[in-house]
């Protein structure tokens, strides 16, 4: 699997979904194209999905908030006749390196989080119209939906067969939301979990695994009804048209370095780092939301959250050695802050609050980005407002104090503005200033009276917003042997490191989801029972079960 | 490692501490026998430890709050001249299997917590004095303390040293009590933990690594004086004396069955499982606080818990396949209830007080038991009060409704008492039965008015309490598949599942060092970077580097 996998598509070219848009109702149709895996070497049979599918349904996830602002209800259903969907490929799963097999994982699980987002921040609600087999990573899907309708047929059932059938955890946050978000009682969620067959009818609801169970002859009719009901009974303001998310210029070199409008990534393969440079703006900032949404994509903070993501999604998955992601910005701060205090000004604007919303979905990204992180503040930098969240978001960050000989760049400074004070929480609920001074909570009152201010190096490491400040002599030895250090270590340590260390305070599903279930899952992916050559992975469909070291851990 | 791993020990048998006691203060002396190491192959240089030693504090710390109530404060320190203590024993991890070193883990995380549970429940407070180099699994030793005192000078230092060294985390609470029990700012602690040589003097005071940093000349003198002064401002009330705790009476026989006072332990080897049999009290309930501190040990309630404890850790480490633990009780509800009552209602009686808390201990334990667990109400049984919560604490529950032919032991019956309610918190900080019903909180209200009912099966079917209420014709077929098919299933799944599905709800310290920071501990001691003949752990003393796979997971 050392195919490039590009994050970017569009609606032309879809081969899993459909999308038919009713006014203030879409019905999304998983119709997954057998054919059409990222990969050779499995079919997508019976609605299960590989990474490619993933794809698409994040891009129409994305492309819901910001093209169509007209819709409030979103209706997950199967365009196939007998099977909601089955989950992962299990012969891709099976045949895929652990590596791939954790991203995939993990971008999965924020597209999933992307529909509770979607009802939490936009108003758009997820339901899960379940006709026939729903299992696994399908019921996973059902999950992330807020509402789960299940056909009352022989059919139609909800399952989690994993542990029993494949010895790996529903992965996809499966476990967690059955426990915290469904809050099922935890004896009926282990009887669920590893009953293969799953759960049908009147006890899935009881057990609270779905919230209606409705006769198959009324179901189409019911679900529509209740897409309306929940559609008439929306806060969600009405927009009559939103804008278009064109494709991204982007360029591709050889050695993997990537070029965007605003955002430039050099690849080091040989010291196994990436370089991702931030632009600034390189026009003030537009009059009004009216002409905000006249410049639609190319608004500078959608154009340049857009990138960024794309960038990190590339690397996560393209550019698996790159261990050390190093960011920078080149840039006015002050045209920057003028930019994002447009949107804090009209924060219940539709477009405004998708753009902020999308910079919060896209700094925890990089949160959970299993990347050693760190951020350069050099001199010419701009990391003002929401490009400082990036601070507070890497593990390390280091700043040029006073003047550095032949450089006439503006002196290194950090300002701070409303965007670090709440609109962007972390998936534990905090704001990153918050996390980060979990010890010193006082010290988030004192910043916020600092608001505004061109913050240098002396100010910010005394404000403790930097970890180390550097002068002339030192920068660059220091940084040097930072990144040779960091390099050399085991990535294995420093991913488990990380997870640990980025997430303090309080924990909530999200933190669950990716801390404590994406660990246990990856132990597993790691355990011959489950990927071994005897493992029940790679005899799945062989009708031999899994030959298991019984061996408790 | 196939020897059998003895839990029980007493002063008598020490080799590895000395406790001077003096007063409320009580002077804790690490000073590791070098070849006292409970397997072969390695020496315990550096007061580093294994889990011989760690069972000999575990001792200590339980004796010291039964034997001795006088203790308010414990300095933990050094015997040993140059350093603190350098954490566990690399050679032993790089020799032990993944089970041993899991529950190694497990057992020493659960060491660590008791020291933070004696301040909280009983007002012993722990000091860490430390003097020298205080390295890994040290370092998480003076974490573990409310008070960490350093001495300044040029060889003594705190660090966690485990991942840029030995590729793997400070796994015993290191990385989450550093983050969330000492707050230390996230960058800050991201160079701690990938600095080989830790951190000393005033910068482990900046970053709230240690409480106080002392010149060396004077640090005796300041610890000693630290110690009476939190003693002199100590809330515990004075108690003269305590009670000794003697050794359990238990014999094992061929093929690993067990057999205690009040406590059974049946070993099926060939069918993986292990059957805990818990009697109710042989004799009536004592008159008063008196009479059961003249009892001593051989109180009724203390006495079970010792001995489950006991069987709970042997079936942990020497009986790795038993992957299923079944557990029954025989006896008097009633007079079970008599003997919790008079704990109750004598709660602020200091060993009433001890033995409350071991009961919330010991239920601990047995959420992060990585066994399936069921219970099986039985006639006869006494699922009681205290003893109720193993039905809570278990992945599932069976439960005899109605006669049983030839069976004229009373009918099966629970009943719940104040017990159930607010004394025994899981890690979480819920009640069982408030995690069990977290999406029906107003059950457990409705639960409260129906204590010390004997709730048959159908009304506890009704309240939800049990899993499942077989009769006579299904019963034994029901539980035979059941066990059957649990001990078919992956261990490692249901290792993952379980450790997901048990711990709904908020999450703690404590819950995260189980979850989170375990979690991708055991996921990195399967990785080859770490174990792997060129791993890490292996290379450890070799002088040459683990050779590492660079890419990122």
């Amino acid at each position: 699997m050392t195919k490039v996998i590009d994050f970017q598509t569009d609606p032309s070219r879809y081969r899993h979904w459909r999308v038919a848009y009713d006014g203030p109702v879409a019905n999304l149709y998983m119709d997954v194209d057998e054919d059409g895996g990222l990969f050779e070497g499995y079919q997508l049979k019976l609605n299960s999905y590989d990474l490619g599918v993933d794809i698409e349904l994040a891009d129409i996830v994305q492309r819901m908030r910001f093209e169509h602002p007209e819709v409030k209800v979103v209706v997950l259903q199967s365009g196939k006749d007998r099977v909601f969907c089955a989950g992962a490929n299990i012969r891709m799963l099976g045949g895929a390196a652990h590596s791939h097999k954790v991203n995939f994982c993990k971008f999965t699980n924020e597209t999933r989080n992307t529909f509770e987002a979607a009802e939490a921040d936009s108003g758009q609600k997820y339901i899960a119209a379940v006709r026939g087999a729903c299992a696994g990573g399908g019921y996973e899907l059902a999950l992330a939906c807020n509402h789960i309708m299940l056909t009352d047929d022989s059919t139609s059932s909800v399952a989690l067969p994993e542990v029993p059938l494949l010895a790996v955890l529903p992965g996809t946050g499966g476990l967690t939301r059955v426990t915290d978000k469904r809050k099922v009682r935890r004896d009926l969620a282990d009887v669920f979990c590893s009953t293969e067959e799953g759960v049908k009818g009147k006890r899935a609801l009881d057990w609270r695994l779905v919230d209606e169970v409705i006769a198959n002859s009324k179901f189409d009719a019911a679900v529509q009804e209740r897409a309306r009901d929940f559609a008439a009974a929306s806060g969600k303001p009405d927009v009559a048209k939103g804008i278009r998310l064109g494709p991204l210029a982007r360029t591709v070199a050889e050695g993997g370095s990537l070029s965007y409008s605003l955002v430039e990534v050099a690849v080091d393969r040989a010291n196994r780092r990436a370089t991702i440079t931030l632009s600034g703006p390189e026009a003030p900032a537009p009059a009004d939301m009216a002409a905000f949404e006249a410049e639609g994509d190319q608004a500078y903070l959608l154009r340049l959250a857009r990138e960024l993501d794309d960038a990190i999604l590339h690397l996560r998955l393209n550019e698996m050695e790159a261990g050390l992601l190093v960011f920078r910005t080149q840039g006015d701060a002050e045209h920057l802050l003028a930019h994002e205090a447009l949107l804090a000004a009209n924060a219940d604007h539709w477009l405004a609050n998708e753009v902020r919303q999308y910079w919060k979905r896209l700094l925890k990204r990089v949160d959970v980005t299993a990347r050693s992180m760190v951020a350069l503040v050099e001199h010419g930098s701009c990391f003002a407002g929401v490009l400082a969240e990036i601070l507070f978001a890497v593990d390390r960050s280091y700043m040029m104090e006073g003047e550095f000989e032949g450089d006439n760049r503006p002196v290194a400074a950090i300002t701070l503005s409303e965007a670090n004070f709440g609109p962007c929480p972390m998936a534990n609920g905090l704001t990153r200033l918050q996390t980060r001074f979990l010890g010193a909570p006082e010290q988030v009152g004192a910043l916020e009276g600092h608001k505004g201010d061109a913050l240098e190096a002396e100010a910010a490491d005394a404000l403790g917003l930097v970890t180390m400040i550097l002068d002339d002599i030192d920068w660059e030895d220091e940084i040097r042997i930072f990144m040779e250090e960091r390099a050399s270590f085991s990535p294995d340590a420093m991913t488990g490191m990380e997870a640990n260390l980025r997430f303090a305070g309080p924990e909530t599903m999200e933190t669950r989801i990716f801390g404590r279930l994406t660990a246990w899952q990856n132990w597993i992916f790691n355990r011959p029972n489950a990927v071994g050559k005897d493992g029940a992975l790679q005899r799945y469909g062989s009708g031999v079960r899994g030959d298991y070291n019984m061996e408790r851990v």
